[in-house]
């Protein structure tokens, strides 16, 4: 389910309630990063009670997932990917990747969130606290807990640099090699972190 | 040699001279991304002759690497990695990344250039333009024509990835790896997208 489409329901507050939470939500994820940013506070810049910011957005992630326009819910996606357990994981998960960052709608706001978060030096980030969270945890889940933080780290390492080498830089011909191509190329990459032996 | 080390000859102009001028080269790369900088500009609002900044700092791409006080030359590096040919040049090439990167020093202008240049949109961006080319230039020379942009960019992908993880974001437990067991996992990935099959 895209975030468009999520929480487009019912708007009791009418259009602009709704727009106000959501630009002053940005502004503080922006400003002071994912974890200094609470539900009150947002509700406090909008003018508007907590439990109305609750209604219309869920949770604090919730609220962050729409706020930032960020078109996929990883939440949801990304068990799907490990479902079927991890063999071949490092392949879905590579398509689903390039499912969303190759549609150029989908990729507006993530490139604007990866900039704003990268200039956040704080641990509390948005890109730390925020997306990767929502990222790793599933990832995590599918892998023997004491091996599975370096090895998702090390999955998120390739793809964070596709992120920035492929989409921010555009560098060619990387930013033009075909889904099936980087998938031949990268996909053993992240399989090898996921379930390679131990060094 | 160190950046630190080169251009602190002689300084016929004084201190505050070679100092204004890297201030206004920082300023202009900053601002400007590193195509719209030149010498000439640079000269200009340091208030002195272009050939002075010419007789300090040599070509744009000295005073690109002097400004942004990266602290190694990689004109000078990458090449040495690729001297006795591709094969293990992945690890090779990790370890002169991590020998730099692992240094606290020699971490800090780095990530600021990392920081600045990811700010910028432009293709004439520090990063595309200034510190990558001169990265992947040496790597590109030492492979087949057709192959080389895509493969050192693979190769790249996967360095700027740790660089976003291990030392902006600081993600632990991969922060904390040691170089011997970074190189376990990541070298062999480097290795493969230098000479692996083509997909």
């Amino acid at each position: 389910m895209t975030r468009a489409a999520r929480g487009r329901g019912r708007r009791p507050g009418g259009p602009d309630t709704r727009g106000e939470i959501l630009a002053a939500a940005r502004r503080s994820f922006a400003d002071r990063g994912f974890g200094a940013t609470t539900i009150r506070g947002v509700a406090g810049e909008a003018g508007v009670d907590p439990a109305l910011v609750h209604h219309y957005f869920g949770t604090k992630d919730d609220l962050f997932l729409a706020a930032l326009d960020v078109p996929v819910d990883p939440r949801e996606l990304v068990p799907t990917v490990f479902a079927s357990g991890v063999d071949g994981a490092g392949e879905r998960l590579l398509r689903l990747f390039l499912s969303v960052w190759d549609d150029p709608h989908a990729r507006q706001p993530l490139l604007a969130l990866v900039r704003t978060g990268l200039r956040q030096e704080a641990p509390e980030s948005l890109l730390r606290q925020g997306i990767l969270r929502m990222l790793l945890t599933p990832m995590r889940a599918a892998l023997p807990p004491e091996e599975a933080d370096r090895r998702v780290q090390l999955v998120v390492s390739q793809m964070v640099g596709l992120v920035v080498t492929r989409y921010l830089l555009a560098l060619e011909p990387l930013a033009s090699l075909s889904a099936d191509d980087l998938v031949a190329w990268v996909a053993p990459t992240l399989q090898r972190y996921l379930d390679g032996p131990l060094p």
